[in-house]
């Protein structure tokens, strides 16, 4: 019977929905984002950056999937009782940025900004609570010119990474449309519109059927969870249908191709002002498309792509992967959404009462990451890991260290072993663990002689697969090799992987 | 009488302590962090993250300066009302993870990493409740030659970032020395050996008198603040003087000037075992020193230096800018620390229970910042801003796209005036206010004879300042010249910052 230990240690433990970040991701991540960001300067962006706490009110409730108050966002009391949020997202910081310093900013304001931001919801599988985005937007920029650079900064961020032409397609749409459309079928509560919103969103998530479950009475999902519908009648329901399944029919076979042509095949669904305006926006934007050679196989007006947010006001657009990947149910799905945007000319009214015309996107840096990882498209890092100085005998460690320190000088990673030198055995499994190219061997006869070891890892690795015999191995000690001291340097220069990397 | 007005909007505005940064100082940020990366990775380290938030428990509290409970931290309760905190320091989170992972981990473990903290403090000038930090540490390091690596890892990175020799001193100390001296003087309470500790850390800031009292009874500030004291007696205070103002008046003429010399001249102050086995251990540290070339104008022993945190076990290290600034008093004084660390045998055993070696330190990134720019060493980025191609003929639109397309096709930032048009004047103040290098002109009349003007800003700029008569200035229109529209690409390649910047 084991007793109960009485312990008031704490458990080392992540808190649920967080995660720790290996080497790999950060340097895959800063080189993917190092790549997007050439992108945005190319596009004249500057970067800023907003704290990662907001005052709440300051930040607003603008999340896509909580309606309850309080959900969505962490939040705490400062001293002077004031409730502050960590940022759910990068733009309605960003908003609060512009208002603040609206006399000071030049108008039109090009800026980027990567960064992490925090959502209080129920982790999941690929669903954390810290994720970053990196966004742009243009503020102060009125015209549907802007939303069109936005859509082809996109397109070309894609392809930036290495994403192929056909691997992905920019949706657009603008919400005109579909308010055209909501107002013609008598839907006018701003809830009930955004519940249909978020209803059509789900579309490439929850299939046509899906979808007109929760433009309904609601939708069930397979843990019997139950999601309340916008409550549209069967009626209401139909007349929907005709401007979101339309959309999706409109690739195929004889059916119109250009963005042009596409736009002009539903102009005549629905008559209302706002609606017209719609069409004749998108009709614009996609002459300008058109104009700068990005055909609907790269960016394509779809009028099923409504983006969940609220704030939007004009123009929305996505950013949809389209090749298969297999899901977790084994079933093999289009990899989808990994970001998107829109025009937002009310988001920093919000503060200063005038409307302020902006538009911008937001990137999930993290999707994205793990969809060039399907695509084998991440690059992994050249760079090598460092060289290991062995420690054989204690009263040389200063002589170690300056081994270690010309190999710095020569620009070289390098490092002498600083666990427990007792132990040989450990130091070359270190080395190996470390994937490090080569390790240095040098006793007291070494020293004596003026000579060292040099332990070629990476040979040594390749040989090991062919020699199964242990007596052989130590006999061929296969990738070691001898040098003079005073040749250190040179020799682990001329190692192939250290030679790449010093000539990058 | 001015009416109340009923206003619901929200104020845009800051939380009181955190910042919005600029492009300029995030541009200089990166760069800095870039050089002090290039350090760590030479030296073998690799980086890791952690997540923002913990759970409060996991982090511990070893704030140098928050005694009270809850202090120091934002926290706040997680659905399952477990405290989360956000990370006030990279040190207790790396904690965790190697606690959590320590199965897996290879060691000894070189990590860095750079990423924000947050402090619920009181901020004021210089002082916010967001800061970066850059930490590099090693993880499963028993021996004095890892905290060796560690001061001269310090020194290079001081150098790396251009500080000249002399501008900077790594101090170095070891715990057990001040331990030593006060259990000869009777004080065993950790409590009090912690405001010992915090005390003797002010020296710089208060000064030989200051410090007096925060041993003794305690100190009034300026604004009248008291600070409690360690409440030492006479006796004590004159005990431990003489371990700390015998550091102090260990340079000059006369006095030993080498490190070894340095430790040597101390190692009779007191009898303890403990005391002996420090200055034990500073001995060896001051023999690496010496042997790599490190001597005391770089890495210097110092009995004075302490850090203010509990939790360092042996040495301590501090980098110190010796450069003077202006401070707001208008005073002049030295820049002092910009980081520090130690060695933290007992952090990770909070959670294993089993003790892990393991040194490391932690960069002041805002502080570094601010000192750079004090020795005018901070670089300014050299990336131009982008030719701002005006909207001169709406009608147009598609042509100016295009324009910028090419520039951007040949790696020059570019963009179209996306504001209201209809303002030229607003056009070129834009351009001019984004320090652009150029502007292009095109309307019909260039349009129909295949031309196009560029406007030389930085030429014009120059010009600008001889002529004074706006006659002069509109006939000569210094800067601006005219050139076929193909040539676009080549006249603005040929412009000086940019073909600087198209050389890079």
């Amino acid at each position: 019977m084991a007793k109960k230990k009485k312990t008031q240690k704490p458990k080392a433990r992540l808190v649920r929905g967080f995660n720790d970040r290996s080497s790999a991701d950060i340097r895959s991540t800063d080189e993917m984002m190092g790549k997007i960001k050439a992108v945005y300067e190319l596009y004249g962006f500057d970067p800023i950056e907003t704290p990662f706490l907001e005052y709440t009110d300051a930040l607003g409730k603008f999340l896509p999937d909580s309606d309850r108050p309080n959900e969505g966002v962490f939040s705490l009391q400062d001293e002077d009782e004031q409730w502050l949020s960590l940022r759910y997202d990068l733009t309605a910081p960003l908003a609060r940025h512009v208002a603040q310093n609206i006399n000071e900013i030049t108008m039109p304001y090009r800026t980027y900004r990567a960064g992490w931001v925090f959502r209080n919801e129920k982790p999941g599988p690929g669903r954390f609570r810290q994720f970053m985005q990196f966004d742009a937007d243009i503020v102060g920029a009125p015209s549907v010119s802007a939303d069109a650079e936005m859509c082809m900064m996109m397109a070309d961020t894609m392809e930036a990474l290495g994403i192929k032409r056909g691997d992905y397609v920019i949706r657009v749409n603008n919400r005109k449309v579909l308010d055209g459309v909501l107002e013609a079928i008598g839907v006018t509560d701003e809830g009930q519109k955004l519940s249909v919103l978020r209803a059509i969103d789900k579309l490439d998530k929850f299939g046509d059927e899906g979808v007109r479950l929760l433009l309904g009475e609601g939708r069930k999902d397979e843990s019997g969870d139950f999601t309340k519908g916008a409550g549209l009648n069967e009626e209401q329901i139909e007349d929907l249908d005709r401007l979101i399944y339309f959309s999706t029919t409109l690739d195929g076979d004889g059916r119109p191709q250009t963005n042009v042509q596409r736009v002009e095949s539903i102009s005549g669904i629905c008559r209302s002002a706002i609606y017209q305006s719609g069409i004749e926006e998108l009709l614009s934007i996609a002459k300008l498309f058109e104009a700068a050679g990005y055909s609907s196989d790269r960016i394509k007006i779809d009028p099923s792509c409504v983006r969940g947010l609220e704030y939007y006001t004009g123009m929305v657009y996505e950013a949809e992967l389209t090749f298969d990947v297999t899901n977790e149910k084994g079933v093999k799905v289009q990899f989808g959404s990994v970001g998107g945007g829109g025009r937002y000319d009310g988001l920093i009214k919000r503060f200063t009462g005038q409307a302020v015309p902006a538009t911008g996107f937001s990137i999930g840096v993290s999707r994205l990451m793990s969809a060039l990882k399907n695509l084998d498209r991440l690059e992994k890092s050249e760079m090598p890991a460092p060289i290991i100085v062995c420690v054989m005998d204690k009263s040389r460690i200063a002589d170690y260290q300056k081994m270690v320190m010309e190999l710095r000088d020569a620009g070289i990673r390098a490092e002498m072993y600083q666990g427990n030198p007792k132990n040989f055995g450990k130091q070359l499994q270190y080395a190996d663990r470390r994937n490090s190219p080569a390790a240095i061997i040098a006793g007291s006869d070494e020293f004596d002689a003026g000579m060292i070891q040099i332990k070629d890892l990476i040979v040594g690795k390749e040989a090991s697969k062919n020699i199964k015999d242990n007596e052989t191995w130590k006999e061929e000690r296969p990738g070691q090799f001898e040098c003079k001291r005073s040749d250190l340097v040179k020799k682990i220069s001329g190692l192939p992987v250290i030679k790449a990397w010093l000539e990058k």
